[in-house]
């Protein structure tokens, strides 16, 4: 075990130098060609070397630099996203980016900053649902942020349950404008990204009221929310910034609170590419009920990847450390072992290896199943709606609580080290966290996968074609598997065998129904479907692959590390229903084991195959060239309290402190 | 199941009166004592007194007041950390505190601060092992804290392998002096709490060579490190802070770097207690080898309840959270459900706050067996140091792990507003994150469980009478239990069905031996083997309490519920030993489901138990009026960016970015 890596040269040479060693012959070691790897997760090499270059530029300008984020106050953090904003389209105007190379740019400020919201909630709504007559008044400011947006759903007491909210927008026939009005502190509209203090206009959610006082239920109004003249926030509107969140997360965003004082908008800012209301007052019925929830699929379905690219994160910057890292046990040649090198490590690191790969090759074909729903509802064919809405409901919830449980598996695995701040993946976490209840909170989400994989129980012999119901169809008439040793092996048989649980699961959820259901049961049924979703989709995910053998053949084993992991935290539901026995669960946890050697050698290079630079990765454990100590020490140079050899604090408290006990000391010994 | 905590009076009402109803209702439904299980909790009435009346005199007093530390930078925290400390002493001389009343009051600041490592190593540590010469010059001053100290053990590129450590103390005989050096950048100390910029001496880990260059490995020496007329860092000494904590935790300490060019200390600065050097140069061996753990011990020790604590403010907040947060469907009266009464909340809250029992009253007991160690080794006895060992280590390995789970699923379970920083449980979870790597790793831990198992189980027969194998002497020569659905009921049962699957684990990795073992083999048999040692202590507890007949129902109910969950998180090891059927896994999850609806009543109480006032939960979701959104609103007023209508950044960088994107707009339309 100690000699799966072998130290070319004769200790001792300073552990400082080791480092660096141990990383490149960890680098040499590995034999796949990263370059090919890498092209594939980024969708093809003219992707990755567009995605290059923009990050080429942001790491060498002074606006991007991360080094003093870290003490800086949240107003601070706040005020550097918004020049980091406002450079982003400096450089858009000067290197000629399109829209979405500055979408991108965007992201790589690695955090989350306002404009995010433009990009990814205001744009979007407002141009899926806005009339043909505002989107002409608007489009334009929009998309070339001339105005600033931001998406108003949640209030202060209601969440998810849009219906509930309290937030109204009562139409006026005589004035054909809608009275917008939060009756109560409860109705604040509350956890807004953007809105605190820099949006402009906002898309918001209101209950519509008809004359008559008929109530329609929650629908989408446009809103100006600032003067352009001086940015103050307009009559009868009240924001704020709802204050910093846990662990320091979202430090750089706004999110904000705002009541309104019964706000008169015209009626043309409802957006009425569905629902209307006509000049009189009447309500003009959308051609079908979910037709708005394209917006939020979207965005469930961007997760999914980007989910992928965090534990991508974790996953490099703790292996990279836990390369040359060195505790414990001698090796071979007297020094202590690489961590990398204990089964316990490597037990947490590489799952998380693998499940980066699964997560960004996942997240990828689901947008291009999304495209061709995107393409059937443009022309009112909402066939495969509901099937989306189960899958990106099953796949948003598995991605996210895997990235940020990944994240902190990772840095924990890096012990001591992985505590500070400058190890970096403490930030991510903190930063990733809201993933698991925004957009739909996991929970929730549960709930419905449960529900659409019962109705597709119900009609699985009506020739379904639904993808999230791929299992049901797989396994009907089948014999039950029976899994041997060799099974373990192929990935076929693991596909197979997860799509079987879930079948089961649901079956035995159906039979019994939700009387009998037990607290947790909403989450098993949901896990074990949304994991054979997953299961399926690698089966043609691996068979599309377009690498050369080596690089095939590790891609397939990656994949199988995922399917195996997978199955072993399924036991519980295999054993119950009979899927796999006592000893077979051990042969599984053998495999396991097995598959570790082959990843190891190749683990640096299939994190480097995500591409990631220094700066991208801002951590002092993740650095390229395995330097770690040094780069822990630069950083270190750079803190406050180290710019003054003695604190402030000694004049002020210590001093009299101890002055009280030398005092007390001197007395004792009378 | 919507109808448990029926509404009194008939709605509409505003969400912040009913918040407050709510909570009303919830707390006169429980039928618990609540001052009685409070002095349980406490440790008898006298304790819990003592205890608020610390609380009282802090929580009135405006060096403690929280009100604004969201909003300090590092640097700021840390000078109120020292103020803090210094008003703890003059509160200890004004209010005639004991030296352990005033280590409470340092305890409540609600953060980690540079004088707890003073309390809990740098002044155990010297008592415990330095000689009496020495003791009687620096005791005093230590005491009354005349001069603050700190623990100086970890190396930049060394952790829980002390024998690895690079710093070394030569003595040279001549001037009877050690030498104190760190040869490289990577023996620089590190991670050293209160090192930074506080602590004035030390005491050192460093490997004693003695004239010939004989290496004796690990040793513990004594030190000055900084100036008592200035408190600049003496000559040969460099000092720093090592810098920000992931998440922000931990933001009041300055964990620091040493290193040592060359410095001399006298031969009577080494701790002498147990080993020694002469004048001459020869080592003295110490009595016994493991004699110089205790302290680790007594550290460990001390964290099963304080973990219990961490439980329990985590179950407090989220369960009146939840009881007043209503969402999703109507219940019986038209309103939102009470988040609280969905079972997936249920079965994330409740196990949190039976833990928190389970750990408080094991810790308490812990330190009880713990005393017996003590009082033996103090007469040389050393015969329960080792199940001493093994019960620390087994019990600090699972007890941290759940505490830092339960705050994050709390926090969780909390939905969007679990997520602000005023909700107070993400504070204190990136605060007790390094409670999983430090004192000894958790991984590092398992394995030292794991190899105390496998010497109990080979000398299972002969007589061995520790704590932390009892279960194996219980299963010997009985029949394997068979549960039932009544089984389930019965607490002895529960107790005694995880004590056969620890020894079902522990036999099998016995006869497999090593080289068969998985990756994940470790933390398997180490977590049933702590499991069962907490399930025998819970039988002891249980059958011990002091309590009236419906509050000891209803604690045997919460440590049933702990059984209970530990038991079906233990499925796939005793589904795969044939100790529990599939059928008998589906009973045990109905058993759980049907134990929540009495503590669900309860729960309220449960918590009210703990004795938190709001200025210790510092969380305003947490409070105890349940006036969630009203505390909410209030806190966001003292956020900084909302202290100026239009932010600073407007004119700098939003107000180009605007104008640029109307030029473009316009444009765009000629």
């Amino acid at each position: 075990m100690d000699a799966w890596l072998p130290t070319i040269m004769p200790a001792p040479r300073s552990a400082v130098e080791q480092t660096k060693l141990d990383m490149t012959v960890a680098r040499r070691r590995g034999s796949v060609d990263v370059g090919s790897l890498r092209s594939l997760m980024y969708g093809g090499r003219d992707a990755w070397e567009a995605h290059a270059r923009i990050v080429r530029v942001m790491q060498a300008d002074p606006a991007f630099n991360k080094s003093r984020r870290l003490y800086m106050t949240r107003t601070e953090r706040y005020e550097r996203a918004l020049a980091m904003t406002r450079r982003i389209y400096e450089l858009k105007d000067q290197e000629g980016w399109s829209d979405e190379e500055t979408k991108l740019a965007t992201r790589l400020v690695d955090e989350n900053i306002p404009m995010t919201l433009h990009d990814l909630a205001f744009e979007p709504v407002f141009f899926a649902q806005a009339s043909p007559s505002l989107i002409s008044r608007y489009g334009p400011l929009i998309q070339h942020r001339g105005i600033l947006g931001c998406y108003l759903q949640t209030e202060l007491a209601h969440g998810t349950n849009v219906p509930a909210l309290e937030t109204t927008a009562t139409y006026i026939p005589e004035t054909q404008e809608f009275d917008i009005h939060s009756p109560t502190l409860t109705s604040s509209k509350w956890w807004i990204g953007a809105l605190g203090k820099t949006a402009t206009h906002g898309v918001l959610q209101a209950r519509l009221i008809l004359p008559g006082g008929k109530d329609h239920g929650p629908h989408l109004f446009f809103l100006q929310l600032r003067s352009l003249e001086d940015h103050k926030p307009l009559p009868g509107i009240s924001i704020g910034d709802i204050g910093p969140k846990a662990m320091a997360g979202y430090a750089s965003t706004d999110n904000g609170y705002a009541r309104f004082e019964h706000v008169r908008i015209p009626r043309d800012n409802m957006l009425s590419k569905f629902a209307g209301v006509t000049p009189e007052g009447e309500y003009i019925k959308p051609p079908h009920a979910k037709m708005s929830y394209g917006g939020m699929m979207y965005i469930r379905a961007h997760f999914i990847s980007s989910c992928g690219w965090v534990m991508a994160k974790a996953a490099t910057v703790s292996i990279r450390y836990s390369t040359v890292r060195r505790q414990g046990n001698p090796d071979a040649v007297g020094l202590e072992q690489q961590v990398v090198s204990y089964p316990s490590v490597q037990h947490r690191l590489l799952p998380i290896l693998a499940r980066a790969y699964v997560f960004i090759l996942l997240g990828r074909r689901l947008l291009t199943i999304f495209a061709d729903t995107t393409t059937r509802l443009a022309s009112g064919d909402t066939s495969t709606l509901a099937d989306m809405h189960a899958l990106t409901s099953a796949l948003k919830s598995l991605a996210t609580r895997h990235a940020v449980r990944d994240l902190e598996d990772a840095r924990r695995a890096m012990g001591g080290h992985g505590y500070s701040a400058y190890a970096g993946l403490g930030r991510v976490y903190a930063e990733q966290l809201p993933l698991v209840s925004a957009e739909g909170d996991n929970y929730v989400l549960d709930k419905q996968v449960v529900r659409a994989a019962l109705k597709a129980f119900e009609r699985r012999d009506n020739g379904d074609r639904s993808v999230s119901a791929e299992y049901l169809r797989v396994v009907a008439g089948a014999k039950t598997p029976q899994m041997t040793p060799a099974s373990w092996e192929s990935f076929e048989a693991l596909v197979l065998l997860l799509q079987w649980r879930a079948a089961k699961v649901v079956e035995d959820r159906a039979k019994r129904g939700d009387l009998d259901k037990d607290a947790s049961a909403d989450q098993r049924v949901a896990t074990a479907v949304a994991e054979a979703i997953v299961a399926a989709q690698l089966g043609a995910i691996g068979s599309a692959l377009q690498l050369k053998p080596r690089e095939r053949e590790i891609m397939r084993d990656l994949l199988r590390l995922y399917l195996l992991i997978t199955t072993e935290a399924a036991l519980v539901d295999l054993m119950s229903f009979g899927l796999v026995s006592a000893a077979a669960a051990r042969e599984l946890r053998t495999a396991i084991a097995k598959l570790f050697q082959p990843l190891l050698v190749e683990a640096i290079g299939l994190t480097d195959a995500f591409g990631f630079t220094d700066w991208e990765l801002d951590s002092a454990l993740g650095v390229y060239d395995g330097n770690v100590y040094e780069a822990l020490w630069q950083k270190v140079q750079t803190e406050p309290l180290n710019q003054t050899e003695v604190t402030q604090a000694y004049k002020e408290h210590i001093r009299p402190l101890l002055e009280r006990g030398r005092g007390l000391a001197v007395r004792s010994k009378l």
